[in-house]
C-alpha cells in the first residue's frame, strides 16, 4: 500500500500534508548552522510576524504540537488549587488525554454548551462555587473558535463570556488550532477578535493550518507568561532545530497563508453543506460555519460510505458523522463525496 | 542578519541543518492525505526499519525531541517511589530541566563518573542502599553512548554495569542521541552494543544525526512499554502529522545513513584532535572517541576563539571547552579553525 | 471564648470531639517505646480487628485523613492516562480540592446523580467513550454510602453500579467516611453490604465516628493495593507513633463501637426529621436515610439560625441546608433547636 | 505480646509515647463541639504561642507528619524548574522516599556534608551552576538542627549559609524536628538562632519533642507562604478536629516543655556518651552535640546488642550505629545498656 492507496477525504485537516510555501521555506533555510533552541535570526523573524498579524506587540512561543500549545498556554494562570473551565466538547476535555491534567496539576471543568459554544449561565455557575479552601478554585476559562463542531463564537458571545470571565479574576485562553477559518469566516482581525476582547493567550495552530509540525502559544497580555522558556523545556517542547520551525510560521503568515488556508477549507465545506442538505436521511446537526460539516445520518451507511470515502465518526451510535475540509481539498473531492452519498440515499429510499 | 552570518563551528550537532536525502525524503511523501498520529503506511515502513537495524524484532515510537526520547524510555520502569540512576554528567541530569522529576514522579540519583562513565562501584553503592518504604528504590539505570564528554562505553564496561544494574531488577536505558558515532567507532552492530548487552530501551537519536525534528524510543526487550502510546499522548509527545517524522527515521536508517553520518564527524573530531595536539597551551581533557574533543584552553581566549568560531564553554571557570564535530562538518572548518588556534598560541607566547 | 462557647450544632460530625472509650483506648497505650511507622502490636491487633468486621480476610491501613483515605485507596487503579468516575456530588468532586487530581495523576470525572446516588444511565454513558489514546479512560468507579446528601444505596443499586463497573474493568471503591450510620441504617453485615456487592476498596472513617484522627483504607479483593506501604510514605501518609491511630481504630470496632454511634446519629437525625416535618414553610429536600437532614427553608432564615445553632448551608442561594448530626448529639441538642425553628416560623407566619 | 514486652531502647525519638502533660491537654479540650479544619479558639490559641515562642510574629500552620512539614515549607519557594539543596544526609533526601520530588515537582540536589553539616564550598559550586533553561534552578536550601548525625550548626555556620543562599536568592529552611535538643544546647533563643540568621520558614517538629502526631510550618519571613491553607489541603494535610493538634502544641510550647524534653534528650545522651568512651572497641564517630550518639562497633556485636535493647545501625556494613535519646530516656535505660555493651567488650577481648 503506498500513500496514494489513501485518497483525500474528510477526516481531519491534520490528515493533509504540508502547504507548497511552508515546504519550500524549510528548504530554504536548510543551509549553515543556525544557533539551536530559538536563538537563530529566524526565529526572531517568526516572532516579530507575531507582532505584524496581532496588530501589536505580542510574545510568540513554539511548540510541537496542539495539545502542549493548549496546555502550556494555561500555565500561566497555574495555582497548585486551580482550575479550569472549558466546554464539554472541548479538545482539552475529550482528546488530550491526561495531559492537561497532568501537566497543569489542575482540575479541568467541564462546562454545558450550545451549538459547540459555552453557555454563559453555565459559566457563570461555576464561577459562583466558592468553598474556601475545600473546593478548587477556576483561574482560568478556555474557549474554541472556531468550536470543535464548526460553529463560532459571535463577537459579542466572545466578549460576554470574556468579561464574565474576568470580573472573577480568571484567564482567558482560546484554542485556535483552525483559527484561519475563524478569521476567514467572520472578515474580523486578530485584534478585534482576540486582543480588543480580552483574551490572554492564544493557541495559534500550525499542524492543521498547513504546517508539518509546530504550534504556536501567543500571549496577548502583557507581563504573563514570563517563565514560558523554562515550562516549554520541562514540558519537553523545545526544539533544538528551531529554525525550521520558525521558518514554517514565517511562512504561513506571510500574506496571510493561513487565512488563505482557512478561507478555502470553509468554501469546500460550504460546497459541501449547500450539496447535501437536498440530500434525503443526511440531516445537518449544527450550523456550518468554518470547515467542517456535522450531519445525522442513518448508521447503516457508516461504514461503506467511510470505506468510499474516509471521514470520523462523531457520535456513532447516534449516527452523527463528522465531514472536515482542509487546505487541499479540491472542489471534485466533495463532488465525489457527495455523489457517493446520494446513491446510498437513492439505494435507501429504494 | 541572514543565517550565513552563522558560519560552521562546534558548537553542537544541532546546529547543523538536516540532511539532503532526509529533507527530500519529507519532500516525497507530501502528497495526498495519510491517517494521523502514525496509523499510516509511512510509519509502518519507518518502524518496520528499526526491526532490520536492530538485527531483531524491536518496537519503536517516534517523539518529537531527545529529552522526551529519553523520559518516555523510562517510563518503561515507572514506579511512584522509584529511582533513575544517571552518570553525574547526563544530559537527563544536566540538561532537560525538571522533566524527568516532573514527567516521570521519580527521583534522579546522579553517579560519580571516570571519563564520562558511570564508575561501577558508584553505581554498586547506590544499589545496596536498601530502606524499605523510607528511601527511594532504584528502578532503572541510563547509559550514554557515547557520552557527554565524546568518550565510550567498550562493549565489556557496558556489560558489566548492564548486569550489575539487572543482577538488582533494574531496567537498563541507553541515551543514544550520537549513537552513529559510537557504532561507525566501535564497529559493532547494534546487536551486539545493545541487545547482547541486555539493554532494555534505546533513546535513538534523530535530530542530531541529520534530522530536522524527531527521535526514536526503541524497546528492544518484549513486554515492556506497551502502553507507550498512552504516555506518548499525555506526554504531549504525538504528532499528528506523523508520516513526516517518520520518513526522516527511513531516509536516516536507509543504507545506514545515520552511521555514515557518524563516522564522518568522528573523523572530522579526529582530524581536530590531531591537528591540536601540537598547539601549545591546549590540553586534551577527555579521550576523543565519537565526534568531539575536549580541551582546556586558557580562559582569555575563550571569548575571542568563539567570536571567531562558535562553540560552547564545558566549565568556563576552567577554560574547559568542547568542540563538537556534525554530519556537515567540512575539513576546512577544521583548518580554519586550528590556524585560528596557532595564532592564539602564537600570541600568548611572545 | 472557650469552647464551651460554641454549643452542640449541626454543622457536621467532625465538629464533635473524641469518643471517651477512644480517648481512653490511646491513653491506655502511652506506656514505654513502640516500633514506629505500625511495626508494632497495637497495629498488629488494629489490623486483625478489621479482618473480623468485614468477615473475611482484608487488609486495612491507616491514613490521617478523609482525602487521603479516598485518595490512597483509588491509587490501587491508577493508570497515568486513567479517570475516575464519581457522583458529582462525591467529597472526592466538591470537598477535596485538587488532592485526587494531583495525587493520583488522573482526571475526575463527575456523574449525574438522583437524590445523591449515581444514576446507571450516565455510568453506562461514561463507560461507552472508548477514544483509543485519545480519551481518558476510566478505571475506577467510587461510591459513596451513605451518600453526601444523607440518602443510602439499596443492596440492589450498589449491585447494578458495581456490576456495570467490573464488565468494563474498573474497579470500585465506597467512601464510607460515615459506614457506621449506613450499618446501623440497612442492618446489613459489612461483607453482605461491600464484599458481597465486588467492592475493592472502602475508605472507612475514623473521624466522623468517633476518632481523633485516622482513617483506614480497607483494600477487600486479594491482589490489590500490594504497593500500599510506599504510595502511604510518598503521599506524606504514614505516622512514625501509629500505635496511637491503631488503637483509636481497636477501640472503635471494639463491640461495633463505630456502629453503635451510626445508630444513635441516625436516631437523632430521625427525631430531627419527624419534628421539622410539621414546621411550616421548611420542606425535606432529599429522603433521610443516614445521620442528616437536608430542608429547603426561607432564606432570610439562613444567618439567624446559624447564629442560634450552628450549621452549614448547602446551597445558600436556593436555601437548602444540611443538618447533620454526630455520635454526641443529644435529644435536647434537637428539641432546642425544633424550638427555635418553630419560632421562626411563627414570626414568619405572622 | 504486650507493649510491655518492648522497653526503651535508643532506636529513635518517635518510638516513645506521649508526654503526659500533652496527653492530658488533649483530654481537657474533648468537650462539646468545635469548628473544623482550625477555625476553633484552641488553634487560634496554639498560633499565638509561637508568635511568643519566636520572640516576633510569625505564622504557624499544623500538619500531620516530619514529612509534609518540610515538602510544604518549601512550597513556598516552589517553581516548576526549581531544585531544593540539601545535605547528603538530610531526612529530605534519604527517608521521606520521592514525597518531596512529587509533592513539589522539583529536583533535590544533595550536598556534600562534613560532620552532617552541608560544606559551604559544595554549597557555593552548586549555586554557580548557570544553565538557562536547560539546567534546574535551586530557589531553596535546607538545613536539619540539629544534623541527622547528631550535630550542631554553630550560629555562625548558619549564618554563613543562609548568607550565601540568599544572596543567590534562595528560601532558607530549618528542618528543625529535634529543634529543642538544639535550643538546649545552644542556650539560644528561637529568635537569635533563626529569625535573625535569616532562615525563612522552620518544619518545628511535636512527634519527635513529645506529641502524639502533628508538626507545625512556621513562616518567619512575612509575605511567603500565604496560599499555604490551599497547599495544606489539596496535600492532605488539613486534620478535621483540628483543636486536638493545636492542644497538643500548646501544652508542648507552654513553659518551654520542648525545650526542657530536649534538655533531658541531651543529657541522657551525655550521660551515654561518657560511659561508653572508655568501652574499648567502640569509636565515636561524630561529635555528639544533641541527643544522639553514633559510634563505630564491631559488626559481630550489632545484632545481639540489638537484640538486648532496641536501635536502629546507621551503616550496617561499617558497623556504624546510631544511639537515640527521647524525652523518656531514663539514667536507668542508658546504665543498662552501658552494662550490656561492657560485657560484649569483655567477651570479645577474652
Amino acid at each position: 500500500m503506498t500513500i496514494d492507496a489513501f485518497p483525500r477525504g474528510f477526516a481531519s485537516d491534520n490528515f493533509a500534508g504540508v502547504h507548497p510555501r511552508i515546504m519550500e521555506a524549510m528548504a530554504a533555510c536548510n543551509h549553515g548552522h543556525a544557533m539551536a533552541y530559538g536563538d537563530d535570526p529566524i526565529t526572531a523573524g517568526a516572532k516579530a510576524a507575531f507582532n505584524r498579524a496581532f496588530g501589536q506587540r505580542v510574545t510568540a512561543h513554539f511548540v510541537f504540537n496542539g495539545t502542549a500549545a493548549n496546555v502550556l498556554s494555561l500555565m500561566a494562570f497555574q495555582k497548585s488549587y486551580g482550575a479550569v473551565l472549558c466546554s464539554d466538547l472541548a479538545h482539552l476535555w475529550n482528546d488530550e488525554s491526561t495531559a492537561p491534567d497532568r501537566q497543569l496539576g489542575m482540575r479541568l471543568i467541564p462546562l454545558r454548551t450550545m451549538d459547540g459554544k459555552i453557555d454563559p449561565a453555565a459559566l457563570e455557575e461555576a464561577l459562583g462555587k466558592g468553598h474556601g479552601v475545600h473546593g478548587v478554585h477556576p483561574v482560568a476559562l478556555t474557549l474554541t473558535q472556531p468550536t470543535e463542531v464548526g460553529t463560532l463564537y459571535t463577537l459579542e458571545e466572545m466578549r460576554t463570556l470574556t468579561a464574565l470571565a474576568k470580573r472573577h479574576g480568571l484567564g482567558v485562553h482560546v484554542d485556535g488550532a483552525r483559527l484561519g477559518s475563524a478569521m476567514a469566516a467572520t472578515g474580523l482581525s486578530l485584534k478585534e477578535m482576540l486582543v480588543e476582547s480580552g483574551v490572554d493567550v492564544v493557541s495559534f495552530g500550525g499542524t492543521k493550518q498547513g504546517m508539518l509540525c509546530g504550534e504556536a502559544v501567543v500571549f496577548l497580555t502583557p507581563g504573563i507568561g514570563e517563565a514560558f522558556p523554562y515550562w516549554q523545556k520541562h514540558s519537553m517542547q523545545l526544539a533544538s532545530k528551531m529554525r525550521f520551525i520558525s521558518a514554517q510560521f514565517e511562512a504561513l503568515l506571510a500574506e496571510d497563508l493561513w487565512i488563505h488556508n482557512g478561507r478555502h477549507a470553509n468554501a469546500m465545506a460550504h460546497r459541501l453543506l449547500e450539496a447535501v442538505r437536498s440530500v434525503p436521511n443526511v440531516d445537518i446537526a449544527f450550523p456550518s460555519q468554518a470547515n467542517s460539516v456535522f450531519a445525522r445520518i442513518p448508521t447503516p451507511w457508516l461504514k461503506p460510505l467511510q470505506e468510499a470515502t474516509f471521514f470520523w465518526p462523531w457520535d456513532e451510535r447516534a449516527g452523527l458523522v463528522r465531514w472536515m475540509c482542509a487546505w487541499d481539498t479540491a472542489p471534485q473531492d466533495i463532488d465525489r463525496f457527495v455523489q457517493t452519498l446520494k446513491t446510498f440515499a437513492a439505494e435507501t429510499r429504494s
